[in-house]
């Protein structure tokens, strides 16, 4: 198979833009008083089409695989962390299981290749290419034809959400390796300012980390262009994020960023459709290093930055009531005119 | 009258801070990885004095006064727009109301001195001074049987309220004027440094503005002490924040500090007893210039940082629900044991 990239019309749209710009400057507060949340309802506005836009049935999805690369001790924690925080998930015990349910946020676990066998139940679908990805130390982390399947994974699953908001989340040990890998390579940057403590190392854990990292991009010249460089570094979890991504975009859902590995899968997919970008809030900035750089290759600017770096969709999250707020702040504000207030005098 | 303060007991407590931080530390995720909400989560501990902590009843306190000063030019608005304000917090049309009415926060204003008359309804409190203070270009904003009236005011206030968290809001056109003076005399700074463009003024506006407050920081030499400041600047609102606040404090309730005013009654209150410090969560970081060194004098780092200047109680409403996730974070998260997750390996 290959992989079709659905269709993502761009959202330029002057005349709504001025509409919502009007509506927003007619609330009972002084112009711009509200600072990124207005800018925050101008895109959900701009993105669900309507002046006064209404979020429906938020959909937290959690991408959740291994890495052949973690054998290579760039992670502080052993790979059964994945499938057992998957087990944590869907218990309802992870950070991200307890701020969704806070929230009334659904909560789905896709294992897109997780070394592990799941029993079946709800909240768990099961999109696993392979456990776990090959060593991209050793060659690329997977074929061409897994990582198409990935990606139509992704697709799929996002078609049958309901909904108009994808919240994105993650799960694998090794895989901010991964995610600094995909940005050195995608924005050109230096391995050692794309690499970062993950799940806590310390510095000489780290230094450590850079090398391997550093093998690897030597390892793979030749992957340059977006889908190449995906399939070199992985991970599945990741090219099935970057499917539901372009297809999220594609039906105009409200795609909510989380932190490192997230915004990895956002930036391949913008490197596809840099449409992709109008569709995003980016939740928060995260702790990890290399997070600011790649906010800055999409000139992403984050609602929240609270040195967060536990990734899950644990930021995606926190962040979703701000996203509430802004279009209630549309819909349900009163404007000078309905509240008899006065307009300011000088 | 003489105000007295409340016992406000120091709530350092070696013992619970370890309990909390071993429990902290044994959720399913590394070390550290939640960031501020994880300090968060150590102060609505602390404050509650429990290592489950649960707020109940979060009560937003929106303290409405008026200026004397608004005389003088200072604001961008009429005065008349205070009253007007305050018929929209009731409405539910402010974005106050809307933000509280989200996360079920109980909204109560409070006419501590506004120019007009209310007609008495649910979710009003009328505790009015005076209809507005005096100019405090000609003399002290208030008497000081009017300033300790308004703190006891505060007091009783807050006595009354259910739960265990105050937000704090405000209303008062020409108040941002009120919060740079007492900035300016009780941290000793420039009034330059602690003047912004409030509900809106530009640049030539803001330097008369400033103007005007340094004559009135010349008129009240003598204005040293906490509560003399207080008189000498106003207003009413403020004044019956700072009781309420004191109150609060002494009463083990979390109170959720707004932008540059509310900010302004916490200093104010922190000058007459520093442990009320233990007790606050600072919502945002205002655009309101001198906010951040106003935060600064109290050690504060506030959660958001969205460029807000509304005041109202705006901030404090959208960062509610960060509360709520960090006691959900120590109340419902599964431990490395109870999940069945691996520790750290190296």
């Amino acid at each position: 198979m290959s992989f079709t990239l659905p269709n993502i019309p761009d959202l330029t749209d002057a005349a709504l833009t001025a509409r919502l710009q009007h509506k927003i400057d007619q609330k009972t507060k002084p112009l711009g008083s509200l600072g990124r949340l207005e800018t925050l309802a101008q895109r959900l506005g701009l993105i669900l089409g309507s002046e006064s836009p209404e979020l429906r049935a938020p959909q937290m999805v959690v991408f959740a695989g291994d890495h052949g690369l973690a054998a290579r001790g760039v992670s502080a924690y052993p790979s059964d962390v994945t499938w057992q925080m998957v087990e944590n998930f869907l218990a309802g015990g992870a950070c991200v299981s307890v701020i969704a349910r806070q929230h009334g946020i659904a909560l789905t676990v896709v294992d897109c290749g997780v070394r592990h066998d799941f029993a079946p139940r709800p909240g768990l679908l099961v999109k696993k290419i392979a456990p776990g990805t090959a060593d991209s130390a050793a060659g690329p982390a997977m074929t061409a034809a897994q990582r198409d399947q990935a990606l139509a994974n992704g697709v799929e699953l996002v078609k049958g959400l309901p909904g108009n908001a994808l919240l994105l989340g993650e799960m694998g040990i090794a895989n901010t390796s991964a995610a600094s890998l995909l940005l050195a390579r995608l924005a050109g940057l230096d391995i050692d300012d794309c690499t970062g403590a993950g799940t806590g190392l310390d510095s000489a854990a780290i230094a450590r980390k850079t090398a391997v990292l550093r093998e690897v991009l030597l390892k793979h010249p030749d992957a340059q262009a977006p889908l190449d460089v995906l399939s070199a570094f992985g991970g599945f979890e990741i090219a099935t994020m970057v499917g539901a991504v372009l297809q999220a975009a594609s039906e105009r859902r409200v795609i909510v960023v989380d932190g490192f590995i997230a915004s990895a899968a956002v930036l391949v997919a913008s490197r596809l459709a840099p449409q992709v970008l109008q569709r995003c809030v980016f939740a928060h900035r995260s702790g990890e290093r290399g997070h600011s750089l790649m906010l800055l290759q999409m000139h992403a600017e984050p609602l929240l930055d609270l040195g967060l770096r536990l990734g899950e969709g644990s930021g995606s999250a926190l962040a979703w009531p701000l996203l509430e707020s802004a279009c209630r702040m549309l819909r349900e504000m009163a404007s000078f005119e309905s509240a008899g207030v006065s307009e300011k005098s000088v």
